[in-house]
C-alpha cells in the first residue's frame, strides 16, 4: 500500500512528494517540525504538539498562515488517507517558504507545510524490563535548543556517535558539566526518593512526555526541576529517559558506570506504570 | 531566459527543480554548501571552494561519491547551459541523500548534489568609497562553525536582526567578548599599522577571500592572526570585512561607535586595491 503525504495543499504519494531546491527549509534549515505518535489512528497529544509547533514558528519569526485547528484538520486528513498505517507517527515540517537565496527574509512568504506518516517502529518492549545504556557527549548545539528546528546536524552526529559506541542513547553535557538532555529524549535522575530533571530554559526542548511524567511524578513523589552535574548523574539511585516512543525508560549504565546495580529502579517502574495508565485513558487523547 | 539547474544527474529548469521531502538535507539540515562567484563565465577560485566542500563533507562524515574534478565538470556544464547569466554565482549544495526519517545514518546513501546559478547582484560600488556600518550580536551558533553546513538558522536570524537595526552586517561576538566573524563575512582590524584577524579554529569559517587578503597583507604589512575583543574592535584604527561579494569593505561605524572618523582607512584601501589587482589577473582563475 502507498503512503499519501501532504505537501502545501496537495496530497501526493510520498515517493513523489518534493519541495523546491529554493525552499528555505532546504537551503537554510529555516524550518521547524514535530512528530506525533498515532495509537489506533488517534493522534496522541495533538494539541500540545501543534501548540509547540506554533510556538517554534513564533520563536523563529515564521508567519504561519495556519492556526492549530487548520493544522489538525490537515493532520486528520493525512491519517484518513493512510488507513493501513494507524500506529506509526505523523511527521510535520513547516518551512518559511520558497524564495531566491538570501540570508534575510520576507515576512510575507507563503510557508511550506508538509505532513506524512512515519511507519510504526514497535519499541522493543524487553528494554523496559532490562533498561538501556547511554553515553555522554559534549553539547555542541546552538543557544536555542528550546526551539524544535530542523537544524539537526549536531543531534544526528551525536546520535550516530552514541550508536557507534554501542549505546542506546547519547546524553548532552554542557561545557560546565551540567546534564542537559538526550539526543532524542529528556533525562531524569532519582536521588534519595526525589525525582530531578533539568528545568526548562533555552538549553533544552520541553518534551511532551517530560511534561506528562513531571505531572505524574508530582502527584506521587518529591519532584525538583533543577540542574544536576555529570557526577550527580553517575551517582544517582535511578536514571531514566522519556520520549514519546521510549515512554519512561530506565538507563542502567552510563559511560560504563553501572546505575542501581543494573536494575530498573522502583520509582522508574512506577512512573512507567502511571504513564501507561495515563496513555490508556483515551479521555486524554 | 530560463535558469537551468542540476539536480543529482538531471538538468532541469530551476522552478521545476525539486528534492524529496525525505531528503536528509531537508529534514535534518544534513547538508553542506558553497557559493562561487562567476566573472565573465569563469568560476573564481573554484578549486578552493570545491576543496572546502570536500572538507566539509569529510567533517560531517558524508561520503560524497564525486571528487573535485567531477564536481568542477558538473559546475562548468551548469555555467555553459546558462549563457545569459555569466556574472552571478554558482550555488552548490550536497546532502547526505534520501532515506526514511531516522537520526542515525547509513554511510552508503547516494548523496544529493544540486547546483544552479544565482543571479548577479552588482555590489553597490559607492559602499567601497563610503564604508558601511555594522552591529555586534551574540554568537548563538553551534560548536563547529568551521564547517559550511546548511544549519544556517542562527545566521539568518542574526542577519535579519542586523538588517532591521539598519546595519549592513552583523558581527558575532562570543560569550567571552571575542570578535569572531560576520554573519556572511570575516572581520579584520588594523591597529598601529598591524593587520589583525581571528585565527582559524572551530569558531569560524576560513573564508576564501580572507585567505587571499591575508596573503596580500603579509606581503605588505605586519599581520597577526590572533583573537581580539569587542573593546579592541571599537578602538581599532581601521576595521574591514571580507567576502567574495564584499571584497575588502571598510566598516566605519560599529554599534554607533565611529571608526577612523567615519572614513575608509589607508590600509583598508590599499588591501582592496591589491585584491582588485589580484582578481584582475586571470592567471589566478
Amino acid at each position: 500500500m502507498g503512503n499519501i503525504a501532504y505537501v502545501s495543499g496537495e496530497f501526493i504519494e510520498l515517493d513523489d512528494a518534493k519541495v523546491s531546491i529554493q525552499d528555505r527549509g532546504f537551503q537554510f534549515g529555516d524550518s521547524i517540525y514535530e512528530v506525533i505518535k498515532l495509537y489506533d489512528g488517534k493522534l496522541f497529544k495533538a494539541d500540545e504538539h501543534f501548540s509547540r509547533l506554533l510556538n517554534s514558528a513564533e520563536m523563529i519569526r515564521l508567519n504561519l498562515e495556519y492556526n492549530l485547528e487548520d493544522l489538525k484538520k490537515i493532520a486528520l486528513e493525512v491519517v484518513d488517507k493512510n488507513t493501513d498505517n494507524q500506529s506509526g507517527s505523523l511527521y510535520i515540517q513547516v518551512t518559511r517558504g520558497i524564495a531566491p537565496r538570501n540570508h534575510s527574509f520576507d515576512f510575507d512568504l507563503k510557508s511550506t507545510v508538509i505532513m506524512y506518516l512515519l511507519p510504526a517502529q514497535p519499541f522493543p518492549s524487553e528494554l523496559w524490563e532490562s533498561g538501556v545504556n547511554a553515553v555522554t557527549l559534549p553539547d555542541t548545539r546552538w543557544s536555542y535548543c528550546n526551539i524544535k528546528t530542523t537544524n539537526l546536524l549536531p543531534n544526528i552526529l551525536a546520535n550516530q556517535a552514541a550508536k557507534e559506541e554501542g549505546a542506546f542513547e547519547g546524553v548532552f553535557i554542557s561545557d560546565d558539566n551540567i546534564v542537559i538532555e538526550g539526543t532524542s529524549s529528556n533525562i531524569f535522575i532519582v536521588k534519595d526518593g526525589r525525582v530531578i530533571t533539568h528545568p526548562i530554559n533555552k538549553k533544552l526542548l520541553s518534551g511532551i512526555t517530560r511534561e506528562i511524567v513531571l505531572e505524574l511524578a508530582e502527584e506521587n513523589f518529591d519532584v525538583e526541576e533543577k540542574i544536576f552535574t555529570l557526577e550527580e548523574l553517575y551517582n544517582a539511585d535511578e536514571v531514566f529517559i522519556t520520549s514519546t516512543t521510549k515512554e519512561v525508560l530506565a538507563v542502567v549504565e552510563i559511560d560504563d558506570k553501572v546505575i542501581n546495580q543494573a536494575k530498573v529502579g522502583k520509582i522508574t517502574k512506577e512512573l512507567h506504570n502511571l504513564y501507561r495508565e495515563y496513555k490508556q485513558d483515551l479521555n486524554n487523547f
